[in-house]
């Protein structure tokens, strides 16, 4: 499957290497990668895992046109109020019948059953694995693991960057200096307060409603209160009573539709959700059938959110009839 | 697709349950029931929900012969030092060109590789979602949503009697208070030592690693610990310094093949793996491109372990082309 990168970071570089690396068991080939500001390359033949960037395509439309890919991967940096420019390359793609693998949660937290709808029209495959715990099986764990499933509602610990700073108040450190420890880490994005504030837990609340519970939300439906308020003198508090605080996200059905809420929980330290630390994440989900199931993913990087696309690629693949060259397990 | 159950306890009545409710959207069918105490039925058009058992068939060969099925489900009761009679049955099924779906961990931990094999030669499908984990996503996990990863080990708190246990000595109860707590929740075989001395560990780990290692080993190949000289007194005194007990299962790739270990652990009482009680339990698997992602199922019951039966039918019914009603999500 010919595949085409939009937006080349640390994500769509660990993506080519990863390609590159499993060309022998996985009939994937880069054929293109475009950015804005660094410039675009073309490999009908395939780019390796190292392609070099030239002259930029004029637009997105341009590179798709000339790419001849039968994917295009949607990697640009995301706007989450608005999940722009994302959507407008999905569906430049969608527009020339190519599949669409995302890392990108604006879309799926801003307009999933558009854009659901719009692949099934255009007879393409639209996936976004990474864009909830960083490839760790969340969507793919409902769509392949669990036939006949009915998510009833959802608990996650999804924000590492919350998890840092509450980590550093438990010190008696203040709330700037958790931050600084969490931009160190490379976790947190220049405008800390998206994940302070509770939004990045809400853009992911609103993306696991859409896709598992068909809730046609946005993020701005989500009951969501940060820890802005937290201190270390409070938390430090609780530390002395075996308790901790976790930002948490509530997803439930009610009969007035999908109730979505994003809260810093005190809980005690030995909970389940209060386990996870740094960039580790946890999800469970509350079925019909399974019960209470989920996924832990522990200090997922870079490589991880590459392979949850990977992971999206191969399964489109395999739903299309490629023909691997190893048996299945 | 038609199935036959061959054992008919509460797993075998939940999964019949779940089939009928679910015959509008999965086409399954259950055409016959066989125990060798309780009696036998047939239904070619299919059994329903409660089958009654009329006389019994004078052997499992002559029931798989008569039922007229695609595929065979083994739910007897196990005999953990051989894996029979389930694999007998299990063979008896692949002879007769039948799909075969078990509950019982013993064939996977004794004879993996051979019953792999065996299948592949009948043309058949084999599966055992439901013998780790209660029906928690574990190898369908692996199969379907981790494509060219490689298990490099696991972590896993996989035995529920010993959590009860251990949790009852922290009240200062007795190891048989303990017991007879988890015998009383129904989670406990009547000899109890097969959970205390780590033998079911063993045995699920040694599952583990055939199927998602490629190990060739059996439960004698484990190196095992129980928790039968743990004291109430030890493991209050670990609580007072903010510590607990957990029976840990542990498999890695080493030169010399794959090392497999159960011990009783002492852990910080926040370490995730001390997080889950009861029958709640927990898998970590190491992996070389998904870093370290794992399962965790919250109290399963019954009702789950048929679930991972259903949801291995499913699988194979998806594999083998039959029409679904529904649209996949």
């Amino acid at each position: 499957m010919r595949i085409a990168l939009i937006g080349f970071g640390s994500v769509g570089r660990a993506l080519a290497r990863l390609v590159a690396d499993k060309r022998e068991e996985f009939p994937l080939r880069l054929v293109g990668v475009h950015t804005a500001r660094h410039g675009t390359a073309y490999g009908p033949g395939g780019l390796g895992a190292e392609p070099r960037l030239g002259e930029a395509a004029q637009s997105v439309e341009e590179f798709l046109d000339r790419a001849g890919a039968e994917a295009a991967v949607e990697l640009t940096t995301l706007n989450p109020a608005t999940g722009e420019p994302a959507l407008s390359h999905i569906r430049a793609a969608f527009a020339r019948s190519l599949h669409v693998v995302t890392a990108n949660k604006g879309p799926i937290a801003h307009a999933y059953a558009a854009l659901a709808r719009e692949a099934r029209q255009a007879g393409v495959e639209f996936r976004f694995e990474s864009t909830v715990m960083d490839g760790a099986p969340v969507f793919n764990l409902v769509r392949r693991t669990l036939p006949g499933v009915r998510v009833n509602g959802f608990t996650g610990v999804l924000n590492s960057t919350t998890k840092v700073v509450i980590a550093a108040m438990r010190e008696g450190l203040p709330i700037e200096d958790g931050i600084e420890r969490a931009r160190r880490m490379g976790i947190t994005e220049a405008d800390a307060s998206f994940d302070i504030d509770g939004w990045d837990s809400a853009v992911k609340a609103a993306a696991l409603a859409n896709v598992l519970m068909e809730a046609e939300v946005t993020p701005y439906d989500v009951d969501r209160r940060g820890i802005g308020r937290l201190t270390p003198e409070r938390v430090m508090e609780l530390a002395g009573s075996g308790k901790t605080v976790v930002l948490a996200t509530r997803g439930r059905r009610t009969a007035s539709g999908v109730k979505l809420r994003v809260r810093a929980e005190v809980l005690a330290e030995t909970d389940l959700l209060a386990a996870p630390q740094g960039t580790s994440n946890l999800l469970l989900l509350h079925t019909d059938l399974m019960g209470t199931v989920g996924t832990i993913s522990i200090d997922p990087g870079v490589e991880q959110t590459a392979y949850g696309v990977f992971s999206d690629l191969v399964d489109i693949g395999r739903m299309r009839g490629w023909e691997e060259k190893r048996p299945a397990r």
